[in-house]
């Protein structure tokens, strides 16, 4: 048990509005409790003798509860808390509504609630919630008209009327929970404590649950990270397609939308993410209750060819393969089946088998020590009792310890058989693709379960120099910088041209002379974003043109805008891109999960392909390594069609050194590097773009 | 009713092999038959004086009979047919096992039968077949232990075992077939022929089937465009993901594996895929009985909005989009609904509300003509009785006459209301993205139902040319051509650079002086594949230099491969790679659908990205215009990054006039045009190789 064993197995709860009031929540709620809770239940309520038989004290205070469930409105509510508070009771369930939903008055009243809960140390759940359900101690602490029954997941909501229909739905399917919460505002607990506290409940065998956010998402990677060892984590996270309303503003961070961070953040964390209601509960009966397989790969044992057919089709759409046999598994096939049937994979026992050839079929092939998990694929047919393959898949899965998916296919013939399967955690589909898919998760938590997270590597830098030059933006409007902000990728050990910003002719010509070949020269203004478009760059300038192309660069900037603010020109090294890839390394801060990198190719590869890769930083060495691995451009990295593969590494320590630079510096908001060239030689941040925000500059105005 | 009628509503039936005999397939026909159907049975068995009370004849040529069914053994199941045949009787079902499925023997003896059903003129099911169903006239001519309960789906199905499992569950969902087809070994009648008998059934509103293979691709494309005017059709075809292990040889052949052409031809013909059977029924449930929305936009009507969130996230991702209201409609939902509510779309009525709320609501919600259709989406609430909420919906949607999907979240509570929805052809759904899912199969429906097919240009070319060159193969061992057949594309009108191939140095330079600028050579030899490889080609070669570079391209040829073929020679006008932009065009003949076009932009696009496009040939212009758009890097060909647009109407018309060449010639096994340079003034066939069968050459040896 965790840090809320005592919010989930109370011995004594005080419901503060308790009433018999038909209709009212507070009656609901002592209904339910009084309903199998094995703990006492103490109504709180002044204008009350006594409620359900039960005398009603008039104050929590009086209460001696480990548990408080507050119904009263809103404007007593947080008085109420701070009392339970104040009597040492440090566990709440806030049923009432009327906080943060409804406007500024509810939101001051939740910031109150907050602050009381922080000075009692209160773990509270709501406001604005359906309430909380444990069922090894029989308690329905929620207003809703369902129980739920015993089992061994444990379910959080961010939709109270979800848990309503879901256990409507589940008790009609004989699926239970050990605990259920709903989270309302979650103004103090969030899915992160409770991901927490059952990853240290033994009797939660898996954590599902339904979000419509994470409010810190660093710290839910931490936390689910760690609970993923063990058990598995299955979340519907909802607003997926509203990704683009949260773009962010750069073209990049248009790109790098709040869902992509969703799906980096939850991929990170270790959770499997469902789709669809449908997918998060076929995948979490299978956890509930099976083994994970050792291997990928599927027998497919049928009685039918058409249906076997298809199931590959659904092993094909999965991460799993089908299983090749050993040569005493086709032997004993062989010896097993009639010559009409197939002793490949799928394995067909024929229409005509009973149940002894189909057990034995199941028994030979889950022998197979290249078989990791199987599917019991059959087709009703006179000679074959459902009711028997039923029981022989059950006591097979127990004999042999590897997972099996059933799809006894059918109708009201199945309805026992089925239920058979389903006590013994093996949920059978008449749609082969959904058993094959409860066979993926297991897989999926079995890679999970086994993920080494390594620490990101911390390199030495000069953060002094990169806060000076972060700096820059602390006087001005404008607060996004270009490529005079160069030192700072410099500062942080990305390697960049050799170059200089100077604001006069002689200067550049200078510096110019210092280049080895022609060079680059570019305008440097806050105002012209896209220098190309009005001929602010020129590539491939001689020595001896230097000064003329900086007149030139200077007339064209003022011509275009002739308020702009000129920082000067940029003289710099080129860069060879005939044999270079270009890439892009980008961030943009997520308000829940914080700096998010991107990776992809340069130019067409990210803006029109969309081929592009997130993490939330900081990211390790692993992980910046299969960013550049799992863009489908990634070959062209590696030397695909003949070229010379380019330096890779660089590419890796770049992602990880932008990674450190952006999560030591909360001050930049994005920044693209665009395009970090890789040549086989190496790697060289040719332009960078950046946002800063002036108030979360460590130090300004000091 | 086609032309199939009396198949499925004979007056009289006669049941060859008809036995009385405990688990004998003729036994279980005669008790399906004499169950239900509304005609005559005659059992047709030499051996026995009566079957079931009724007389056995000797003969199927004295049953006077529409249809005969069969099942005796193998052996004498021909002669049976023959007999049946020159007794007039035109329908014939054999259930008799032992034909094509089972080796050489099996396969001759299939070939009799076919012969003698051609002879006879012989509308044959079969063989290797469970068995027909029609419901209209209690016809169950099948073997398995369930009955069809009426309804108006047409199901046809090459696995008999799937069939069966169907039946069973259908029965129990209380979903009906019109007919139901075991299609055996389908060695006369396949599914064109069910597709079009179907087509024309005013009884069957919906065709839904499981394929492992369709045996006639073009036939089918025809037959199911003209079906899918009126009648949509919903099908399995699995073995997806064996595409792979069908390859063809060449390396664009094995992009265009077999299911590429499965994909193509299925969207062709305006045939809905479903890739599982639950997708399979979802969408045949709604198309057999909700009319199609006259637009995409659909209004969910709820009382919980976190499961709303979740429906518009299955709303993203279908073809289907949130409605926006009308002014009027936002006024209304202002007055009906609470100020928690919330009148944009997704509707919150919120969880107190009661029946009339919630049915106000969606009738608001249906009245605006700016939604198509919509979702009626409820949580069980003290307040809300779901059978009269069932009973609104289905009357509303009578009403406005828009499809209703309903998705009435819980389990027991909810079996009475989904019955009613389910009578009145709305499925109910736990889970949103289902019922989602089969508005989108309507909007889907529509699309296709509104298609125009325009007939394929016929452009004016030189095909004596083509035959010409084509049958330099005639002689030879190897049946490739690369460059040598350039003449080809021209004889079809498809732009190929100025160039000839030549077999002396001299000749090469009076070519070369002929053409403006530098010229690229190459060296031709149809056992030199890969002839940059060995520096077989030559770019920018000036006049002066023809002659030496001549000499040396085959010095290079003869020292790679000493006994090559070398035909000599091409010396081809330079094509400005760098204005334009690599396409590929080519073709795979399919073994099901014949010539199957491919279309992507060259280099890592086909060959790493795979963003490509698949058309069956022949293709009318529209078709490959949107062959042009469909790939992802379109945008590339339509002037992006503010490069200038190249000719797409080139493209498109090389597309065509490839696809003209294809059909036109049957020895074409596989060809590609790589590249295809598209500039902004038009396109030009740089290279090309192909495959000829010479045995399908027309007028070959003659």
């Amino acid at each position: 048990m965790g840090a809320l064993s005592t919010l989930f197995a109370p011995g004594r709860i005080a419901v503060v509005g308790a009433t018999d009031r038909e209709g009212s929540v507070g009656r609901a709620i002592m209904e339910n409790l009084l309903d199998s809770f094995a703990g006492e239940v103490v109504p709180v309520n002044p204008s009350r003798e006594e409620v359900f038989g039960r005398s009603a004290i008039d104050s929590v205070g009086d209460a001696d509860a480990d548990l408080a469930v507050i119904v009263v409105p809103p404007n007593v509510a947080v008085d109420v808390v701070r009392e339970a508070g104040e009597a040492g009771i440090r566990n709440v369930v806030v049923i009432t509504a009327g906080f943060g939903e409804t406007g500024s008055e509810g939101a001051t009243r939740e910031r109150e609630l907050i602050d009381v809960a922080e000075a009692c140390d209160i773990d509270l759940v709501g406001p604005n919630s359906l309430g909380i359900m444990s069922t090894p101690v029989g308690m329905n602490a929620t207003f809703g008209p369902e129980n739920a029954q015993s089992g061994r997941m444990s379910f959080m909501s961010q939709s109270g009327a979800f848990i309503t229909a879901v256990l409507d739905w589940a008790n009609a399917e004989g699926i239970g929970f050990k605990d259920v919460v709903s989270l309302g505002n979650k103004a103090v607990l969030d899915e992160s404590d409770f991901v927490e506290e059952w990853g240290d409940d033994e009797e939660t065998e898996v954590i599902i649950g339904y979000l419509e956010g994470i409010d810190d998402g660093r710290r839910f990677i931490e936390t689910a990270r760690e609970v993923t060892r063990e058990t598995p984590i299955v979340l519907v996270k909802s607003g997926r397609t509203d990704a683009g309303a949260q773009a962010a503003s750069s073209h990049t961070g248009a790109i790098a939308g709040s869902d992509e961070a969703y799906e980096a953040g939850l991929e990170q964390a270790g959770v499997i993410r469902a789709e669809s209601v449908q997918e998060l509960f076929d995948a979490a009966r299978v956890l509930e209750s099976q083994p994970v397989p050792d291997s990928d790969a599927v027998a497919v044992i049928t009685n039918a060819g058409g249906p076997g057919v298809m199931s590959t089709d659904a092993v094909g759409d999965s991460r799993l393969s089908m299983a090749s046999f050993a040569d005493e598994t086709l032997d004993a096939f062989s010896e097993a089946l009639p010559a009409e049937g197939n002793i490949y994979n799928p394995v067909d026992v024929v229409g005509d088998a009973g149940n002894d050839r189909f057990r034995d079929a199941l028994d030979v092939a889950l022998a197979d020590e290249n078989v990791g998990s199987a599917l019991v694929l059959a087709c009703p047919t006179a000679v074959l009792d459902y009711g028997r393959l039923a029981e022989d898949t059950v006591e097979l899965q127990a004999t042999h310890g590897k997972p099996i998916a059933a799809c006894f296919m059918g109708g009201d013939r199945v309805t026992p058989a089925a239920k058979v399967l389903s006590e013994a955690g093996i949920p059978n589909y008449f749609d082969p693709a959904r058993a094959i898919l409860g066979l993926d998760a297991l897989a999926r938590f079995r890679d999970i379960a086994e993920r080494e997270y390594e620490s990101p590597t911390t390199f030495d830098v000069d953060r002094e120099r990169a806060r000076e030059i972060l700096s820059a933006v602390e006087d001005r409007s404008d607060t996004r910088l270009g490529v005079e902000a160069m030192g700072l990728l410099d500062a942080y050990g990305i390697p960049t041209p050799d170059g200089e910003i100077v604001d006069s002719p002689a200067d550049a010509r200078e510096v110019a002379a210092r280049i080895d070949g022609d060079v680059v020269m570019k305008i440097v203004s806050p105002d012209i974003l896209h220098k190309s478009d009005i001929g602010g760059v020129k590539v491939g300038v001689a020595e001896a043109d230097v000064e003329d192309a900086y007149e030139d660069l200077v007339s064209r900037a003022r011509n275009y805008q002739p308020d702009a603010t000129i920082v000067g020109v940029q003289v710099q090294e080129m860069v060879d891109l005939d044999s270079g890839v270009e890439t892009i390394v980008g961030m943009n801060r997520d308000p829940q999960f914080g700096p998010l990198l991107l990776f992809g190719l340069g130019g067409i590869f990210v803006e029109m392909l969309e081929d592009t890769t997130f993490r939330v930083a900081p990211v390790s060495g692993v992980e910046a390594d299969a960013m550049t691995r799992e863009i489908d451009a990634a070959p062209l990295l590696r030397g695909a069609r003949g070229r010379e593969p380019v330096d890779v590494d660089g590419v890796t320590e770049t992602i990880q050194r932008l990674s450190q630079l952006v999560t030591d510096f909360p001050s930049i908001l994005e920044l693209d590097i665009n395009p970090l060239v890789a040549t086989p030689d190496g790697v060289e941040a040719v332009d960078v773009r950046l946002t800063v925000d002036p108030d979360r500059l460590e130090g300004a105005h000091r």
